[in-house]
């Protein structure tokens, strides 16, 4: 076998085999196949696309290219779940507690912010002396005594994807729904999840942008995974505006300890009870999606989830205190309203912009490895469908910098629209696959 | 400017600006922009095309990646020819003399015969004592001298294209035709050509076997080469069957003499005349076909064009005794006829099959580097058209090795069709565009 045989048949829009995938993607990942080869190759997939059955082989070789995690030793069926990425998006600090606090263990391996998309580690970061690198044996202890724990990638899951990833990065090789879907899928699939939710997000602050084009990446993961023998399902959510009122790392913790108190914005708790309800039924604790609904609100307002992320956040050596008192949790300098300059009906808030705004006050990443503040960011006052009157505030700005306030001050300003007429506001949960 | 924007707008279907043709290649010789963004970039080329515009860019942006010759201090216009490359074509060694021989001064940097195709240098290297490898020094002053000079690449003639060919070698795309267009162009432009005549092979032992293809790629190259200044012609000509009835380095120089001497394969004078009286018209010695016909015509049958070949190969080392006397150039240890299994008119002689035999008898190269023995090679004895009897030759073979003797004569069997009916030879000069 050759590799360039393997491009050529790609760019002729032939079908590979799961034998020369598999050939690609271990040349690859041994070095022994160059990196222009696989560049070509990936542009050629770009333009020919892929079948499922390939997108699976793509997968199942990229997932074993690495460690394959297996807890079952642990947890008789763990589930997981992945979201495409947002602005405000804390839901896993929720779900997780929520779901573990019903006995279905999660173990989770997380990533951090990049751009104007917030990371899981990041938030939980805010929390003082909480670690996200954990040994495999330190993940797999916590999961059995705990139920909950969330981690940096803690195995060396899936390097194919890394390695194919950061070359697409170059390459303009990244928005192909099959290399897409692959890429996210074979590190839940050596990540070791029996049931995997995933949480799809659509609209200006999500990286797919159109309903449509996130219902086909979330149906494409959907059979990827069943024919890999997991339970799936798929909520396709919300992004226009961001997720809740919180966008910051600390801000946004203290916003998930509300909602775990059984309060919170009304829309993260729905998108949250959705999710967790979801998982709870992958691992077959609910029967159906009421059933899922009614556990998970259970779980929120009898302070059940909040004991199991406490416990969580000791285990990781985190402080409790400060799940118990949010204001310890890291505070900006400036605490400021941004005013609206005008009345009217909020008809959009940008999430990308909020997003991109984070970038400004020094709470996201422009690369990887960048620091970032953990205490700054934006509490939105209003969402879309409010009325805002003239000098109400938009939101409150979070800072610790005046010059980066003032830059985030202007951005956030053009991120938001008005009308004189009632304007309803986006449905949150588009649709849920299952 | 970003490589990774060159490519996402490539991708996309855009159209490149020559600033970002130039940025890229240049990138690219320097080592500035790494393998794998030029091979997804190639892969993109391939899909989407390019325009003239853009492959003129490119032409140039390769030609200007290493030394330009400039050859007017020695020459007012320089006249060259390329050869897409074929099986028995031995022409430039017949219209180098004829039309230096009529003053026009020709200064050719040639190749080396690759698979099934041969190399001009290879069959000169037939010539003992004649070398190819010449200082730039030296090939000038031999143009002025001699007015015929034919060596192996001597400057650094757009090491970018060098460069590229080599990763679309091993990246499937190779078959592009605005990236064999410029990769042709931009060694003839960087060689100090003023009028360039294209040879383009059409048939089996062609690389475009689709005569349509091989119209579409002279067209692209007379486009180019014009907008770049240059004057251009290009022949169409018939690669179906061999060119003349010599394969094999040594025997395709006795060809050639033969030709030089009035005499010659019918075919194989009648290609070089025209070829040649393209050359006159563009240096505008001949005002038209007709004349250039009739001056090409008159240096093969007056002996004139065998004098400068005489002259140009003394002046390049070799022995001009082989000139007078064949016989004096490498012979093979056997020489055996391959007779026909059956009585007919010869529907097909297959040049690709023919310059395979070529390789299994030792004559060319499977890769860059091999050695090559220049004795052996095959002679046609009747051309597609030709009445043969059973047990009468259909060519001669010459080989040094029993073994490849036999597994050449499988092959070359395999070459040959024969139909009960007569049939007409396919056309040799399909269509000259001026």
């Amino acid at each position: 076998m050759r590799a360039v045989d393997i491009i050529v048949k790609k760019r002729d829009g032939g079908e590979l085999t799961p034998e020369e995938i598999e050939f690609f993607v271990q040349g690859f990942t041994r070095g022994e196949i160059p990196d222009y080869q696989v560049a070509a190759w990936a542009m050629a997939v770009y333009w020919r696309g892929m079948t499922d059955a390939e997108t699976t082989a793509l997968t199942l070789a990229m997932a074993r290219s690495g460690e394959m995690l297996d807890l079952h030793e642990v947890a008789p069926f763990v589930v997981d779940k992945h979201s495409t990425g947002g602005v405000g998006d804390k839901t896993t600090l929720v779900v997780g507690p929520v779901v573990a606090s019903l006995g279905v263990p999660v173990g989770k391996m997380s990533g951090r912010g990049l751009s104007f998309s917030g990371g899981t580690l990041d938030k939980l970061e805010s929390i003082s002396g909480w670690r996200a690198s954990l040994t495999i044996t330190e993940f797999k202890e916590q999961l059995r005594t705990v139920g909950l724990v969330i981690a940096g990638q803690t195995a060396d899951l899936a390097p194919a994807d890394g390695k194919l990833y950061a070359l697409r990065d170059v390459t303009g090789t990244v928005p192909s729904l099959p290399l897409i879907a692959s890429s996210i899928m074979s590190k839940k699939i050596a990540g070791g999840a029996d049931g995997i939710v995933l949480d799809v997000k659509t609209g200006r602050g999500a990286f797919m942008e159109e309903e449509t084009d996130a219902v086909r990446l979330a149906d494409l993961m959907l059979r990827i995974g069943r024919s890999l023998g997991r339970r799936m399902a798929a909520v396709i959510s919300d992004m226009s505006q961001p997720l809740g009122r919180a966008v910051g790392n600390a801000l946004e913790v203290r916003e998930a300890l509300e909602t775990l108190c059984g309060a919170g914005p009304p829309d993260f708790r729905e998108h949250s009870i959705i999710v967790a309800g979801e998982m709870l039924r992958l691992a077959e604790i609910a029967r159906d999606e009421e059933e899922g609904r009614r556990l998970a609100q259970g779980a929120l307002d009898s302070g059940r989830a909040l004991d199991k992320f406490r416990q969580f956040v000791a285990a990781q050596g985190g402080d409790p205190r400060q799940i118990d008192d949010p204001d310890l949790l890291p505070r900006a300098r400036w605490v400021e309203p941004l005013l609206s300059s005008r009345s009217g009906y909020l008809a959009a808030i940008d999430a990308r912009e909020v997003g991109l705004a984070m970038l400004d006050l020094g709470g996201g990443r422009a690369k990887k490895g960048d620091p970032i503040d953990h205490a700054v960011g934006v509490v939105l006052s209003a969402k879309v469908g409010d009325w805002v009157e003239r000098d109400q505030p938009l939101l409150v700005i979070h800072a610790n910098d005046a010059v980066r306030l003032q830059e985030a001050r202007a951005r956030l300003l053009r991120a938001y629209a008005w009308r004189e007429r009632p304007i309803s506001p986006p449905r949150l949960i588009r649709q849920v696959l299952r």
